[in-house]
């Protein structure tokens, strides 16, 4: 996944207008175009590097004259005190993109070093950690950017893209058989259909009923390892429900796929890095 | 602070698109209009509710003949396993809208949980506990109203609102009292200055220069108690710098009149709440 | 596929703008909101039916109080001089809907109605004709639930849930196998790849490469016999290239699982519709 | 009529949208910015050109370091394996709008296309073929833009720049004369009225109303030819109903000033045209 | 002209969200949803009103809970103290609204008022008074409904439904004749042409060229009279240029079509109106 | 305050499309992008500049080969017949802009030349003249940036940056101490309180009530001199109501701070300025 201006100038453009509705007045009654200044972002932890690129440009779509000379690039692992970039250009450019930039940067460097903390905890290449649909509304496309940054991958994008077939569909349909059934049917045959499991039972009835992928929901380990036999190799095995960096080891059995983590992007934090002038 | 829809429906419509940009094929398959189902919205965790009116807005925008049954309000403590309402109405409609409503509000309540963890820590009624524009972009309406909702106030809502003299507008201006005296001439008579001060000299010359509120950034102990008795009511106090719960109680000093904290919206853990049909 | 409101009103609307920028100055200047009339939806041809929510909602965003009596649904097969629907209110509200209504519901029958023809000339349950991004720029929803409506299946949705491999994309990177193995390991687990085979060496590549489904395209019947041979259930088999309703039962063969075809949404005639008062 | 990207951008970027909601993943996956190609765009059949600057400009939206090298112009006749222009720029950059470039263009030229071999067949230089409002939704002005490409003139734009008064309107007035009088005396000194007659008895009473075009709309030729009779230059003729490349030249008669069409936009073959690396 | 939902919503939620980025602080501080309050709606000068379905719709957008009693309709004369119409509702609806509602209707009542004196002073039926397109950006199609309610007609709404040939095209061109022929042939057959003549010559060549309306632009009343006999009834006359209350009746010479003013859209006095509890 | 490209370009861009939904076809029949033209922006009266960057973005976001020469600044003030800049460029893109830039800029100078002569007419350095919130809707940027280009200062910008209580707020809560007092308690620390003062007993009521600014509102000047006194700098004092140029000198006052003009936005003159090729 990439992340284009197609995709996140309109982002940005929202972010920028919520933050100055009517302009920066500190900034507009002190500065005019001409004062220059140069800055430096500095790291004030360690961490993974994402969203340089929106970083850049939130400045960039206020004044596209500024400058900026990078020192690392996304995906990179950083030191407290680390200079990440230095940025020159007009004063009040700098000072009026400042927190909106910071903003969203913190939140992608924050979900990049979360998520690398999880992958490094599973240390498995076979396995994959990726993210949920449990992403902050309407920043969906830079969080999951910023999961791979990390060494994540990426689940879904939106109900649109992949069918999963949680407790609730299933409870409504009546069983796992008659709604994989149902849906093969309908969907595209580009499609995959991954169904959210809780039990053996329901991981043989989902095995059965042919599903791509089955997700062991908040099992226990000996269940999953009963589970990863069952299954053996007729359907991708995902594992989902309170991952967290104790416990993620331990559920990377042999035979696992795929781990989820919501946490990766719905509880996280911000990444200190400071722009300094 | 309240929420109108006004200021949501944006929001949350772009949310829904953003979730299914071509429909959510998984209940698309599986149901008509006609099913019906009822769910129970549950907590997973003691925490204090935010956002159970833009939790409910997701669903009648998709589907105005959705019903709820409230058994709390936004601003009441919950505790694990309590239900906090129901919903009742076309099973295609609750399951469309379940994520996005769910990572809406659970991010808000987990704001206002957090929010309400420090105002306790605080424990005095005299100093408020406010939020700062580290909020998450595109976002700040929601994330502002709910930290009212756990106990805090309000910082400006934007550049537009209010003025703050940080490091870097100062250091471009050369000194304090020269930049108060530039936008004071400037601004609305409406509007107020706040001075982010590093050190005791600083503040004297926030102080001469009529700062209407005085920030003191990451001052030691010590360093802020003499700024107290220097400031001595000429001036709003505000203390800002790595508040958190352990610290924040050392903080509250006498004559403190604000505590500013980034971290109860850009670092905070989503509430665990459930919607089970 | 289903149609929400969530997803056409915007369509809606901004049509009814590009139809009125200034208003209905013809029927502005005859009628008040007082006048009622009641119209009749004719076909004027036989045709499968798409689109009459679609048509509905036209006028329910002009004026809420406009009603209907529906005497056929989507996916119905009508003939020429069938009374479709009847609609009843303000006059001023129907003729300023009309024509958006019509240039809708006329397009998108056009489809079902060709799809209809082709599914009923490939006359095989085991093979899907599907469309694919050959679509009417922003109308594609409306388009892919046509195909729908018309006995036809829907290929991917966008370039962000499925991959296919097409011929400028192979020649860029070199070879199939590099492509797909490239792709494999980035994409999410939850998405398949199809590739794109010109000639017996490319699909055998794809063979190898394990492409999820391979697309013949523009092959000779004779070619394709034996690809489908080599292939033997490894992936699916997509036919693709000058579908037409001459040709299409010969390239219907056994074994081919899906025909793709571009012309039944760009290359369609509107069925002829009227709504006569 | 002039295409501006003022214009077209809108249509464009939403377009690109809808095809890469989370971007371009086959692309995304083999390409960074760093491979270049060229790509030749060629005719697969003789046709008209229309939309060479939206073809670019889709291009140029995604990457603006995108080159063009232009062997047509828009209204050139290109006959099958012309080569129409050569691209040149990012692998990445050109696949990711190829689909919506081309479904633009082809559209447009198949538009242009039609609209010219019903020119042909009028074959008469004082009778104008010209559209109606009976355009895809949200591309009339690109399609009015292709009509004109093609030999053809437009009709009016919208709903607000000109008087048409149907069936529709003058049974719920009551007569044409009485519709006619209202309008005018409302309506801008700057618009025109026309009229829509389905016999003699209507004919005559819209030159009476001093309409400024009386429409003969499906008549049969003789009728026609005593309708010419009695308006005798007192309104403009418009000929419309069922226009064919067959029939038209018979329904061109002496005294005939404009025959529209709606199918040369509701119901035409895209051209064929294709982009090879 | 009539003003819809679909025309007006977009402005007035704008409006909305201009006037409360962040809500309505004192509102919101001082009232729930539960206080009612009524409200009058008093005229505190002489006028002619315009906008009362705008005034209305306002407060509707914020609340639909909020019912009028109407007094008066548009294009009514009222009177210094007279009730316009009551209010009632939850007081924090109608204080939200009051600003945004007023300053919309008080304009346009200006523009209905300062129009109508003017069509009073011409007073002569066979003369229009028109506007121009020198209205306020973004709000052209409210003051177009405005001036028709103070008895005035509209111009052309826009560049895209009428021709105007002023002084600038005329000099870049070089010919009145050569400008109207190169855009007879190219524009729909709905469409006329005005052109602006500055003294007796261009009106010679006007009428030569065969326009359909000719502006005799800023001419004194004795050209103005020689211009009338030379034109004859051939085209319709439009007399422009510094149009006011005391020249008018000057210039309403007898064969003169229509008077043209953008004063009263571009320099008018609000009426004052106001809301009280 | 300052005007960025990010505040205007949407209020341009609607513009321009409000004024050519379908392109100018004047200029679109007349000329290709070949013809070149220069034109001078001329003043026909005195007064004072504003939205000169308004004016040349216009045309820049239509055509962005357009270059200008400047001979005055916003806040300057020009003489009959000054020629303010000079444009060159294409033709067809001057022609197409030409309206919509001088509506924004006439009207911006007139709201900016009004200000000033009140300025004037106050004629003291201790008194700020300040705008409402009564700006054209949509505009209100714009206008509260003129107002300032002509000397004058700004009110709050909306309803979410500055609380004023007006006789409505009071009479539905019962008491202004009452209102301030729940305000202040919920509102930021950065805001302040207005408080509307009819009479002698509301102005003590405001001053024990600690509001921030105590508005003297249609006072007469003898008890607004009572006012002063009694309110003897604890408060801001601004004077409102009716203030025109005859009578804003007397209401001058020693002792007044301010002194709001809702007229020197709604009720002005649009500056005659010209463009002439």
């Amino acid at each position: 996944m990439k992340l284009s201006n197609l995709a996140i100038d309109t982002i940005i453009l929202n972010a920028l207008n919520e933050d100055m509705p009517y302009g920066d007045i500190s900034t507009d009654s002190l500065f005019s175009k001409i004062e220059q200044s140069k800055g430096k972002l500095i790291a004030k932890q360690d961490g993974v590097l994402a969203g340089l690129t929106v970083f850049q440009r939130v400045f960039l779509l206020i004044d596209d004259t500024i400058t900026f000379k990078l020192y690392f690039s996304d995906g990179d692992f950083v030191k407290n005190s680390d200079v990440i970039l230095t940025i020159s250009g007009a004063t009040a450019s700098i000072l009026k993109g400042e927190r909106v930039a910071l903003n969203l940067l913190q939140r992608m460097c924050g979900i990049a070093t979360k998520t690398n903390k999880l992958v490094r905890a599973i240390n498995n290449e076979n396995i994959r950690l990726v993210d949920t649909r449990k992403t902050t509304p309407n920043l969906r496309i830079l969080e999951k950017y910023a999961v791979t940054m990390g060494g994540g991958y990426n689940h879904r994008f939106s109900l649109s893209d992949a069918v999963m077939l949680k407790d609730n569909h299933i409870k409504a349909v009546g069983s796992i058989k008659k709604a994989v059934k149902i849906v093969r049917e309908k969907i595209s045959h580009t499609m995959t259909i991954e169904v959210e499991a809780e039990n053996l039972d329901q991981v043989k009835e989902a095995i059965e009923s042919k599903a791509d992928i089955i997700m062991l929901d908040n099992m226990d380990i000996e269940t999953m390892k009963k589970a990863i036999v069952l299954i053996n190799k007729k359907a991708l095995i995902e594992i989902s429900g309170n991952i967290d960096i104790d416990s993620v080891s331990k559920k990377a059995l042999p035979g696992v796929d795929i781990i989820s983590s919501g946490a990766i992007t719905h509880s996280i934090e911000a990444m200190d890095i400071s722009l300094k002038f």
